[in-house]
């Protein structure tokens, strides 16, 4: 009995080319957390819906995946009868009844939560600032479409335990290393939530923070008349509006932006502090020398509730995608789990978003692309001996080798080494070893070379 | 409300120097696979129910966690109350009729069968033979007991699509490689289950490979006696028992054993076979001058029932420990599938038992143990950019390096230090800034040094 096999839906497979692209991102993300002193943590795939349930909105807790009890599930299950009565009459679906009586675990839907149980469990132990990183997969039960996956990884540096601004512009500096490195251009959107906060207060619409960054970003399209006619839509009065223009239009250096949000934001606490953070963050990137274009974007709010401080984001030159980057800063990462006043700030890569931009723009090393780097051809088992030395010599200097592993016909094992990409094969035949010399075939040139064993090494080495 | 976070039963969080220690292990692990030209692929954690189901026997069938349909699960249990009473009826556990209809992924259990639905899936892209290594986490619902976990990983490599006992070969040397790159001192059993089916056919008892393996390993300690007698009761016949006799003592070297065995199997075409092959191996091994000690080990019997060939298991020495790496030749790994007369041969490395060796042996490399290599005293703002372009040139040569998160009292910034093992603690203060020096702390040894940026660097890059 033989059935088809398929994966679920939203899954992938990784073939080894994948794979080494991947790597290739995940290994230089990886790098720079490292040399920037953040530390290594793993938290397991399964959380308890005690700990995942209720922090990502009622639409995040319909999106995580649930794991039955191990065994006998049911066993609980007490009266199904019943259940389903008082499910008739209460109007609640029979999932939302059955649900905590069948399951305990969930799939961890980000890296933050756990992220936050961990330093609250873990709080002893912990030296703080904490710096961690994390490159782990998440579940989400998204309904899958292009490049929307219900597996995903994601790779997350946070400090917590520090509310110094200096970690704003590290990340910064992080960010910029690690699209360098990947030889990606980008630019940084940097803005304040304090600040945005401050311009709804400031206007009298505190509740309307997202209307008004949304109308802001659409300036350059529709225009100031167009822009303003939606906002009173939304429900913003005329006098509000015509508080909000100066905003709405501001231009100018960093500087002249500065002076006139300091006067717009005069009468707000808060703005007037997310002002002063980001001057700070501004004069620390310049400090630091940062290369890679900066700039405030007040229209820069960032979905997710929690941040209070700093939000950054990052889009690639040259592709139409959206951020391949961001992060900000949180005052309240442990407060869900009891532990108060503890301030953090991180970003996040989106691997697969990278991983697209990498590929549209060619921009994958050509060694991401090979298998091996030799392939010695397999002329039968007396041959063979005269392999094993060279092949262990090129594995001790850090190259991939291999031996094919029959000796079938040369056509076979040449056209192996083609499909793999291996750039060169190495012949050590019947007349070859009588001359203590190795035939080393450049596959992309197609040129053959009789070489002593140090000119093959030389020759290889060279990659 | 705050909730006191837990962890699922049988799971584990990873320090900052748990992950350090594990990812020397995976990174020793996954460079010889590269080295060795093994490609990496990875699989998603969910697979579909009918992929699992079925593959590790009923035990293994329970054994899965199983991910409930998101969305409304309980939309398709079609009348709650009909359920119960044929549950009743028929004497099925609730769970066994409920679960097909809420539902139809689990977690992967291992990384085989996954392993053979990729190669299924992908024949068309795959090129024959076809090396890939995999080092991902599996899931067993398993009793959690000391060094038994609900998540580990596992750490794969596989040939499919040759018979070539070369691979049998390679594969003893990599796992030589392994262990040697760790450190730890192994010896490696070897036997091949067409021989052990070979001596159960030969007396006559082919249904009892296990009761007779497991006699013959008793008898250094129960003498030839017991063993006997053992064999009697389990169901064999005295005749058989004497037959098998020659076995039970089988002694003496390679060659003499050989020579034993292949009277003993003159009979058994599959015998011959495993004989045939296994002086192969043997014979390859010698030629690759494989150091590390290995030997027939006729009681090595191994678990799975899926293992046609080859057969090996690796031990450490000097610590009482189960196996910490194994593996063998299966015939038909993707014959479930529907894809005939694939034969494969891997080994498995056991890196939770791994790192438990190294930790008994204290063979972590120091290394290991370290957060950054320097800490840079935070002196306050202006102090700041002093540092910049040293922490960016420690950077750069690959090293890790930090400044303390503010300008805090002394003490403090050394205590983070210390907590987290870093080596060199560097103060650039007024006082340096005038000579344009750098005061560098050996933390080991507490000893101070004013030096130059050049001599800075002289004393870290030692390390």
């Amino acid at each position: 009995m033989s059935q088809k096999p398929t994966l679920p839906k939203g899954t992938r497979d990784f073939t080894p080319l994948q794979m080494r692209r991947r790597n290739y991102i995940f290994d230089t993300i990886r790098k720079i957390f490292q040399l920037h002193a953040y530390l290594p943590i793993e938290t397991p795939a399964m959380e308890n819906l005690s700990t995942l349930m209720g922090k990502y909105g009622d639409e995040g807790d319909k999106l995580l995946f649930k794991i039955l009890n191990s065994g006998d599930f049911a066993e609980k299950i007490e009266n199904l009868e019943k259940l389903e009565i008082e499910n008739s009459k209460m109007g609640v679906g029979l999932s939302h009844r059955l649900l905590p009586q069948i399951s305990e675990k969930g799939l961890r839907y980000d890296l933050t939560v756990p992220f936050a149980r961990f330093v609250v469990q873990h709080q002893n132990e912990i030296n703080f600032p904490f710096k961690r990183y994390q490159i782990q997969a998440v579940w989400r039960a998204d309904r899958p479409q292009k490049g929307r996956y219900r597996e995903f990884y994601q790779c997350d540096a946070d400090v917590v335990g520090s509310n110094a601004l200096l970690h704003e512009a590290e990340l910064v500096q992080m960010m910029e290393e690690v699209f360098s490195s990947l030889k990606i251009g980008v630019s940084v959107k940097i803005n304040n939530r304090k600040i945005l906060y401050g311009i709804a207060e400031s206007i009298g619409f505190v509740n309307q923070i997202v209307d008004i960054t949304v109308a802001i970003d659409k300036l350059d399209k529709i225009g100031l008349d167009l822009v303003r006619s939606e906002l009173i839509e939304k429900g913003l009065t005329e006098e509000a509006v015509n508080k909000l223009t100066p905003v709405l239009v501001l231009q100018g250096d960093f500087e002249e932006k500065m002076k006139i949000l300091g006067t717009f934001l005069a009468y707000s606490e808060v703005g007037l502090k997310g002002l002063s953070e980001l001057k700070e963050l501004f004069s620390l990137l310049a400090q630091m020398k940062i290369k890679v274009p900066y700039a405030l974007d007040l229209t820069l709010a960032r979905g997710l509730n929690y941040y209070t401080g700093a939000i950054f984001e990052v889009k690639a030159d040259g592709v139409e995608m959206g951020s391949i980057g961001g992060g900000g800063r949180y005052d309240d990462l442990t407060g869900i789990f009891g532990m108060k006043g503890i301030s953090g700030v991180g970003i996040s890569f989106g691997a697969d978003r990278i991983y697209d931009v990498l590929d549209e723009l060619h921009l994958f090393p050509e060694s991401t692309d090979r298998g091996a780097l030799v392939l010695f051809v397999n002329f039968g088992k007396e041959e063979q001996a005269y392999v094993w030395p060279i092949l262990n010599r090129i594995r001790q200097k850090g190259m991939a080798a291999e031996l094919y592993s029959d000796s079938v016909k040369m056509q076979k094992q040449f056209a192996y080494a083609d499909s793999l990409h291996i750039p060169y094969v190495a012949m050590i035949g019947e007349k070859e070893r009588a001359e203590n010399k190795i035939m080393l075939k450049e596959m992309q040139s197609g040129i053959q070379t009789l070489v002593s064993e140090e000119d093959f090494f030389k020759k290889i080495e060279i990659n």
